[in-house]
């Protein structure tokens, strides 16, 4: 199994002008990126803010599907978001991927604005494939503030499409991502 | 610019057990999946449900985003759903591409499942390069039924992540063989 893991971050991201925000939880983005984690076998999905009420809210969500009403109903969404971990900071899930895997994950941020030095996913997909931890980090609202990214070991490039729009889902990003890492090309 | 269409159908499909049924529409199916038709330049994106309030719904929401308040509050919201067209059944999206291409679009089925005869996304992705119209169409709920995917010309094979676990959300697998059938390896 790759040791990849992901996170999907609430906090610091920048809202539409730049401002570092608190994003709020969207349920989907619990569900769709849940899904693809474990298609794609992923070894845990991190959702990350600082809020408690947040962190309340993300935590009733799971425990609805993994251990409440849903498990039973739909057991493919259990097993989907038994891989959701709440979690304060990536800092924290940083250091509970390293408690895991007994050394630092490799932290790779993604952005959809091209960075410095931004690595392609096909040498990501050698490093995973090589068996070194990887932490992949996700931005929400308009995607990760400038001290996550600059935190990070590596940033991924941005994923091309036709010439001059940018602008998928937090959801669609993960899930090309996954596939271009860890997805058989059939 | 590729000649790839998609279609998102919401019946006929099939619920849980099999049987066929008309699903509701979602919000976030049609933002998700046009910014991602955007992303990567396909040419339309049609909603297909043959209920008139499903249909006014779906109306409303592009509305809103092309035409209301959201089109200037968030201009590449307009531009992906700009893309959106709602229609009543397959066979109207088949004769809408026919009127636009002058020729009937390749009608090629997406299904979670193995189909006898499946091509792979590499093949798909040589045939859209050479400039045959293709209609790629995908469904909600637990998929197409049986008689949409008999229907088409061709049925596009799974996508495979780990081993036993097949669940994406329509709109996750969307973004994947979109990026599979036009994006760019980088």
């Amino acid at each position: 199994m790759p040791r990849l893991y992901m996170a999907l971050v609430h906090y610091p991201v920048v809202n539409r002008k730049g401002e570092v925000i608190a994003s709020a939880l969207t349920n989907l983005d619990l569900h769709d990126i849940a899904r693809a984690a474990k298609t794609f076998g992923v070894q845990a999905y991190f959702v990350v803010t600082p809020l408690d009420d947040q962190r309340i809210f993300a935590g009733r969500i799971v425990a609805h599907w993994t251990t409440g009403p849903g498990a039973e109903l739909v057991p493919d969404r259990r097993r989907a978001l038994e891989l959701v971990r709440v979690t304060g900071s990536i800092e924290e899930v940083i250091d509970a991927i390293a408690g895991i895997e007994g050394e630092r994950p490799l932290v790779v941020a993604t952005c959809a604005r091209p960075q410095p030095a931004a690595i392609d996913c096909a040498a990501l997909r050698a490093t995973v494939a090589g068996g070194r931890p990887c932490l992949l980090v996700f931005g929400t609202a308009w995607g990760l503030a400038p001290e996550a990214i600059a935190g990070a070991d590596r940033v991924l490039l941005p994923i091309a499409g036709a010439a001059d729009y940018n602008h998928l889902a937090v959801r669609s990003a993960a899930a090309i991502v996954l596939d271009r890492l860890l997805g058989e090309r059939n």
